[in-house]
């Protein structure tokens, strides 16, 4: 299973709106004779490639599938009729297909006298695909904020100087972020400061991201603006009744109503839910510490990661704005899952609660 | 070389004012036949807890030893000389000693035959004793600055409330890190605030530090505090001009002469010379903001660990007060040279340039 799970992450940033999915074929006498993985959107899913490269030797053998094989006809064929009729006698899955359009599959593979068992690292699996999970299970992308900042927490120096805060490996490993990401986010402050470019450069075979700016009152971004240029697909997340008449023409715009209270931004989850019906699976949020504030306080922070600089500075503005925040107890905490050092940087990886912790004990005699 | 290193670490905290030393005697056919470090001030050095234990194996042998032997007469007989009297025929160390009144071990080795060779893992050797490295080339103690803080860089929530963001497990780790110096060091913001206790709980053997409060006008510590109690020394560091009526019978003073500019403290520089004529060589600075900015804008920060939570706040104090910093080009740029996982948390350990940068490549042969 840990080889599928390695598998399925070759598929990251390439499947979506699709799962990750990694298999192993073994033949009767446990010898691997398959592999796999989903490797995009509208391809053959990982079963179906394992079983092709196993053949004959898949009969009377295992697969082992990093997700419940899919019980229906899309735009491939059902894994779990593929699975019987190349005369697997036992499948083993890590997580149990959440979707309800897709499934049913260990039903299928058992009625068939297949032995079927789940739940294997299930954990692990279900982290890889965390975007897909949320996106089924909540209806909304799953949504990284991503930031860079000294050891005591500034994304700048008092006077606003930041080239640069973090090394030149820290910055690449964000192009890495953006790749596996479906869409990334900026908001006004950032759009107007910075003028960021936002797609992906120096990662061979990258798809690019959608690149969304959230610029309520539609004034922010302009004609010229390096956003809108043809690197990348561009959505200007607009307030319903904003005047959006410099954009016509210039960008795609979705409007959005605004937030219900205090803030002078859009309602963040009917951001998301506009963006989760172009198909957007995972959001990385860039920027800046206004935005991250608000999508704290509005509790769709799923995974923090953060590049760390040695670097002091004492003053400056801070990495995360306002979030509704006042007493110790309503912190958000997470749970780090990762740390990594990048040049002389620190990356620090943390979660919340895996939106999918209800799914992964979900086993194939629940099922039945 | 490295397990001789690994045995001086188990004097941290021991020693002072004394570095850490630690010795393996190898027999003529470089077999181990003894081992020692240097154990507490005023007992035996390295060498001679490793020359005892070899007994006549040592003859013929090889010495290896993190620092180079000394060749002076103190509480204890030069080591050189034991070396020559045992017998041995080569030594190794890594670390030249930088001492006036120590060093020269290296060239009475030589002169008495003794193949010499120095350097070997100095930098791994140095940076064990970067305390006594630090006091015996700049007079000063050692200065780490430890501070607690979520993932966005906040000390307390916006009400104040800071119970407890980091956890058990970091909070014990501070306890060895204050066994491991010869003095904390705190503001009188955090004395008023926090009424800190200081002293080392939970550690075995631990030797306690000396508690030291920056009490400029000598108006915050008063009879009663947590910090007077007999768990530990402790010293109120006030102005040469304070009214200390309120401490007299109460608790040792130290006056120091305030701070040139600006801030109402005292002169940090004398501070840390008046304690480094106390056999200081190690300070932990643990509170908080204002005065561990003071101390990065003086250049007196030579160690950083940070303890970080993954929690975020998006409000609340920052973990660094007003360092003199205005500009990137001006930022306090350190090492990281060392993460660690401490339950839920993570410790960061970053080091700015070493004090004894210059002295790790001073081998025997610059000493002939």
């Amino acid at each position: 299973m840990r080889r599928a799970i390695d598998l399925a992450a070759r598929g990251l940033g390439s499947t979506s709106p699709n799962p990750i999915v990694g298999c192993v074929v073994l033949d009767s006498a446990g010898r691997t004779v398959g592999e796999g993985w989903h490797q995009r959107a509208g391809g053959p899913h990982a079963e179906v490639h394992a079983l092709a490269e196993a053949g004959d030797d898949a009969r009377g053998g295992t697969a082992v599938v990093t997700l419940e094989p899919c019980d229906h006809t899309g735009r491939t064929g059902p894994c779990s009729q593929a699975l019987i009729d190349a005369g697997v006698v036992r499948v083993v899955y890590a997580v149990a297909d959440p979707n309800p359009g897709a499934s049913g599959g260990a039903g299928t593979l058992a009625a068939a006298g297949v032995e079927v068992e789940g739940g294997l690292l299930a954990p692990e699996a279900a982290a890889g695909n965390a975007a897909w999970l949320t996106s089924v299970l909540h209806h909304r992308p799953y949504v990284t904020w991503k930031y860079a900042a000294t050891l005591d927490g500034r994304t700048a120096a008092a006077d606003g100087s930041s080239r640069w805060i973090t090394s030149q490996e820290s910055r690449a490993d964000v192009h890495r972020l953006r790749a596996e990401s479906d869409a990334v986010l900026v908001g006004s402050g950032t759009a107007r400061t910075d003028d960021p470019h936002l797609a992906v450069r120096g990662v061979p075979g990258a798809i690019q991201p959608l690149r969304v700016v959230l610029d309520t009152e539609a004034a922010t971004v302009k004609p010229g603006a390096r956003v809108l240029d043809s690197a990348a697909p561009t959505l200007i997340a607009v307030a319903e009744d904003a005047d959006t008449g410099a954009l016509d023409g210039v960008a795609d715009t979705v409007r959005v109503p605004r937030a219900a209270t205090g803030s002078a931004g859009l309602d963040l989850t009917a951001l998301l839910a506009a963006l989760h019906e172009r198909d957007v699976r995972s959001v990385l949020l860039e920027g800046g510490s206004t935005l991250a504030g608000a999508f704290v306080a509005a509790g769709l922070v799923d995974r923090v990661i953060g590049y760390l600089a040695p670097v002091l500075l004492g003053a400056g503005p801070p990495v995360l704005g306002e979030a509704g925040i006042s007493t110790i107890a309503q912190a958000l905490r997470l749970t780090v899952n990762d740390t990594e050092r990048l040049g002389p940087d620190l990356r620090v990886t943390a979660v919340g609660t895996p939106a999918h912790e209800a799914t992964v004990t979900h086993t194939a005699t629940e099922e039945s």
